[in-house]
């Protein structure tokens, strides 16, 4: 018998088969179904594939089994990670499924990154060991997972699936209640909307602005996060940085673009400035080339964790 | 005679000695002018110190001299980058004198974070010459400079600007018009305010703010910002991502944090989560590992360039 806690990956589309490698590369056995048996069929030479491109470990895939039925894939899960359709009906007949079927212990957990947890969760016998567990697109380079509970969830589920998550070396975000977007929506919402309306307004291009970003504050957030970044920016600390900056930054976000920022006009300026991601094919080939360069920055701050 | 471009750094503290440093380190001549005489002498022990901390070449000290007036820094310079405090009345009292010093030709460019062209320069006869030219502390370490002009300033001094700091390593973004916080700081402030609301209200802590950033956006961040990031987040591009996301990003920008948030309770949450940075020794000591961080992150960013 192996005693590691064992995963239910409940849709295997591109989502499912990256929680499939982070938690089998966390040394985790994966039992994955999919309704489509094509996908099932499949799924253990997409996983072949994310290996070699990825370059983990070979007996990664030993570790996660395509099964033919939910129940097969729930039975005896410590944690049920499903990545369904973005439709609510959808996910609550499926949630309802899942509650009838999986042990009173398992954790489920939807990759969901619009629908709160009550929306599909709401009233079922289960609901207390039911949250959202969202996370950044591919999962196996960006490790931010947000934990977020309905009213209904269990602090002892949030307990247990943070333990899990962590376990693996994912980085667990724990929400206290449900908001619209959860956290990390929020943030890329405000910074859209005012990069948005900066470019429509011609104060600056497309790529003069991913410059301020990726030559400038980025550098910054991409280990230290914006309120950690705050605390330097003073001598004497966060509360000297309010007192002499404050002021500003408040009226620069009452002055901060709304949502109206999200039209046309501000659509067709970024289309234009990123020609090579007007078709398909070309957007897979861009993100490939931006996966490498995510994988290759784990691997650098990751080198750096132990200098913090 | 030395044909190198000649740069005049005006104001010679913690801003004006990381600016003659990333000139030096470019190969330019500098001539460093301050009004304080201690500063002055002690210029040259400070950017040896510089140069061991962050590892540059040890003949980089060779190219910057201390001068005792402000016409010596400003004879023969092609561009003089200024970093005086933050006084509208100081400044534009230093600018007439600049104005009426400087050969026709220099530019002359403020390091100013806050304070728009205009102010110091609208009027004075060689205001087509002067624009704002804002970096991110430290400027050794983080390339992006804003080139933020007023409604006098010349394009040909933009253009010559642009050619000077890209030629020394920097990323010049050049701003069209003058707007309160340039574009740096705009960003800067919406995903503050956003942050401090979340954690007032308890959706997440401190630490959790963070982790979702720096574990998850700036991940991205950090080499292609966040418009090219939206890019390649629908299988069709730009155009597929705002059908799709754009009606609930803009209902999340709608209720977005406003001015509010920067208020003492939010200041006072996150001074406690940082309680290590409550003194000007203890930021000191923190900004130390950052900068050690930025350089490693830096030396990752360009090793990689090549592979874009």
């Amino acid at each position: 018998m192996d005693d590691r806690p064992q995963i239910a990956i409940v849709g295997a589309g591109l989502i499912g088969r990256a929680w499939a490698y982070v938690f089998a590369r966390g040394g985790l056995t994966v039992r994955a179904w999919d309704p489509d048996a094509a996908v099932r069929d499949d799924l253990d030479a997409q996983m072949q594939a994310m290996v070699r491109e990825a370059g983990g470990p070979a007996d990664l895939t030993g570790r996660i089994r395509a099964v033919a039925t939910l129940e097969e894939a729930l039975v005896g899960a410590a944690l049920a990670q499903e990545n369904g359709p973005e439709r609510a009906e959808t996910k609550r007949e499926l949630y309802t499924r899942m509650d009838a079927i999986a042990d009173r212990e398992t954790v489920l957990a939807s990759s969901s990154s619009a629908i709160p947890a009550s929306v599909f969760s709401s009233g079922l016998p289960g609901a207390d060991r039911c949250l959202v567990a969202h996370p950044v697109n591919p999962p196996h380079l960006v490790p931010v997972v947000e934990l977020c509970p309905s009213s209904e969830t269990a602090p002892a589920t949030m307990d247990r699936a943070e333990a899990i998550y962590r376990a693996v070396g994912q980085v667990p975000v724990r929400l206290t209640c449900e908001v619209e977007g959860f956290v990390l929506n929020r943030l890329q919402a405000v910074l859209l909307a005012e990069s948005l309306r900066l470019v429509q307004d011609g104060v600056c291009t497309v790529q003069g602005l991913d410059d301020t970003i990726k030559h400038g504050l980025g550098r910054r957030w991409a280990f230290m996060g914006p309120l950690e970044t705050i605390s330097l920016n003073a001598p004497e600390g966060v509360a000297d940085y309010m007192r002499r900056y404050g002021p500003t930054l408040a009226r620069l976000a009452d002055d901060s673009a709304r949502g109206e920022a999200f039209n046309d006009s501000a659509a067709h300026i970024v289309a234009v400035a990123f020609p090579d991601t007007a078709t398909p094919a070309a957007v897979r080939a861009r993100t490939a080339w931006r996966d490498g360069e995510l994988a290759a920055l784990d691997a650098h701050l990751r080198s750096r964790a132990s200098k913090d």
